[in-house]
């Protein structure tokens, strides 16, 4: 019986009898293609409409206290307009809305005709989507998204069943038992993203008030990093880079000055104009900058230094720490350089008043090619009016 | 056929005839408990090995290119011997060990006997266990644990199948689909954690280097806010806190004195003794540094907050800004009061020497009620030379 190496088995597709445990397993395989967090909501929607056989579906999630549209999917309709309507869109948790009612009472609700509900039922279903989109929600199934043991994370809601005669129908009762399994795996794949959020959300906020710390000694109210870290952002969308990297620029660009914590007052917050022995001096900040970020062990950090180091760079080769010229200097680098000169030309400072908008404009303008590189304006200038917009109002300085 | 308001359904526990399924799902399902990360990993490997009926299994997680001991269970031997010889360790990924083997291949492995192994086997089996322990390793099977599309992150192995006659003998060929999917939910798992391992890790990253940036100017080697954070978590533990309590403060103290950014150079970096009025302006930065950490969204900011504005009280309510006494002094303040006199004393500093250790053990007994709670004094006195050990190395200014 024993004695011989047992077969070796390769790694294959999961066969499997049962709908309910593929669904699920593709579901639950889905979480680890974390890198496209709408893909895997879709995902997590499209498996469970297989099951339920639904026509539509919405799943929502629950963000402080607000029920968000996250997938919307409907066979029936052009899919691009109905998103286009939905996502984004929010109910609060109530019985104003059906997903609001099973939110608020961790209770799944089956209808099996919305349009004839009796009297006195305790909550409203919204007809505006039916009348504009000339659609019949005829049968809904609404599922809470409830951790084990844990809190309500979401609402799963499934809209017109298709029974075996290709009608809508109400949802069979029998099917309910798999549907709730699905739901749970479902709740945890969106707990897991909230809980990743939540870390990055507090690592974002740490980075904030300590980069915020660092530039206490001339700005004490953190503008400066923060509006850098818009207006980055938003060129780096502009030019068309992704969104993860477009959100590692938007935090690591306000680590971008960290340096000047090696600049000693005497310098740092001299008044009037300094010696060149003291420019030399506070030239010195992208470097200390990049040691203080050096053996970067992760890309954050990896980007921030590149921005410490890069953000005085010219494009005519003009600038410093290494006078590095054209793309030799890192895009981020190029980005938050533009970014930093606006936020200076158009703020107060101590040693000078704002200037004027057209006059900022005409000297971002006039540094097109020689301070900066010319795609970096040119995709500041196509969205200036967004960009400036928090330096234009009353409370800013 | 319509008409009526379809029937509330109460979410209730799953009945599923398939135990693979349930297994799935009680799997999945676990992931939501990530308050306690090793009872997630048991959990795994019990719902794994019940599905497998084996008398013993670990599951190993890959991490640094190593397997890490993450969860051992063996229903024959007294499971605390077991555990305490083996959690912790390590494998390389290599033929060294079968479970090597089975991360470098990605290849699932089903030994019927591992005492009839064939000449020339491209892994090697310890033997150690089995004779320490007196314990027969006959059958094992071991799965990669692979998320689709995604990386090994672990090995599941099993040992020892039960049959129906309650005998050791080989894991069946036709089981192994199931479990298949079993170790694919199990990847999902540990993949969940090991990248909310790393956004944590990220994060903590980030504070110690902007927190040694904010020292920059008095300790630019930033060696005292390691020193800080080691030593606080250490007295935590040793006083009983809780592992996720200590390993806030762990990452809160870094930031203890944040507000030193607010005090001016002349003062800060003054070599001679301070006057009363400059004193007076050092007394305020753990007001700045509570004014820096206002607001805050998350708990580890709560507790950096607590710990800027009270790590200078005093037991006997003489220290500053609130002049607190005793227990109305938060207990990471305390704490963190302690480890940042100890650093003070036992370092180097540019206006004094370092004092040796039993004078610094001396004025930490006799601060006991007066400086320092009692029962801080009394869990650092139980641990100092554990403390104290990076100090004495040659290496520590």
């Amino acid at each position: 019986m024993f004695g011989h190496l047992g077969a070796m088995v390769r790694a294959r597709a999961i066969q499997n009898e049962s709908v309910v445990l593929r669904s699920l397993l593709e579901v639950g395989e889905s979480m680890s293609a974390l890198t496209d967090r709408q893909q895997v909501l879709e995902l997590v929607l499209r498996e469970a409409r297989r099951l339920a056989i639904a026509e539509a579906g919405t799943l929502y999630v629950l963000r402080e206290n607000r029920l968000k549209f996250v997938a919307v999917q409907n066979d029936r309709l052009d899919i691009s307009q109905v998103s286009r309507g939905l996502l984004g869109h929010e109910l609060p948790v109530s019985g104003e809305s059906l997903a609001g009612f099973v939110a608020m009472t961790g209770l799944a609700m089956n209808i099996e005709d919305t349009y004839s509900l009796p009297a006195g039922t305790s909550f409203r279903i919204d007809r505006e989507f039916d009348a504009a989109l000339r659609y019949s929600t005829r049968s809904v199934l609404a599922m809470p998204l409830i951790c084990p043991g844990g809190p309500c994370v979401g609402v799963l809601e499934f809209i017109n069943h298709i029974d075996s005669a290709g009608n809508v129908g109400p949802f069979p009762a029998e099917g309910i038992a798999g549907l709730e399994s699905l739901a749970a795996m479902a709740a945890v794949t969106v707990y897991n993203h909230l809980l990743q959020d939540q870390l990055r959300q507090a690592h974002l906020d740490t980075i904030m008030r300590l980069a915020v710390a660092a530039e206490f000694r001339d700005d004490d109210t953190g503008e400066h990093v923060r509006r850098i870290s818009r207006s980055s952002a938003m060129i780096a969308r502009r030019m068309g880079l992704g969104e993860s990297q477009v959100e590692l620029l938007q935090w690591a660009s306000p680590m971008h000055d960290i340096g000047k914590i090696g600049i000693p007052d005497s310098i740092l917050l001299k008044p009037g104009r300094l010696t060149d022995d003291e420019r030399l001096v506070v030239q010195r900040h992208p470097q200390i900058g990049a040691d203080i970020l050096s053996d970067p062990q992760n890309e954050l950090i990896a980007v921030a230094r590149e921005v410490a180091l890069s953000h005085h760079e010219r494009w005519d080769g003009q600038g410093y720490p290494d006078r590095l010229a054209g793309t030799a200097i890192p895009l981020s680098g190029r980005i938050v350089c533009l970014a930093d000169v606006l936020d200076a030309l158009i703020s107060k400072r101590c040693y000078k008043a704002a200037y004027p908008l057209d006059k900022v404009m005409g000297i971002i303008r006039d540094g097109r090619g020689s301070q900066f590189d010319p795609d970096v304006v040119d995709a500041f200038t196509d969205i200036s009016p967004d960009v400036v917009e928090p330096y234009l109002r009353p409370a800013a300085d």
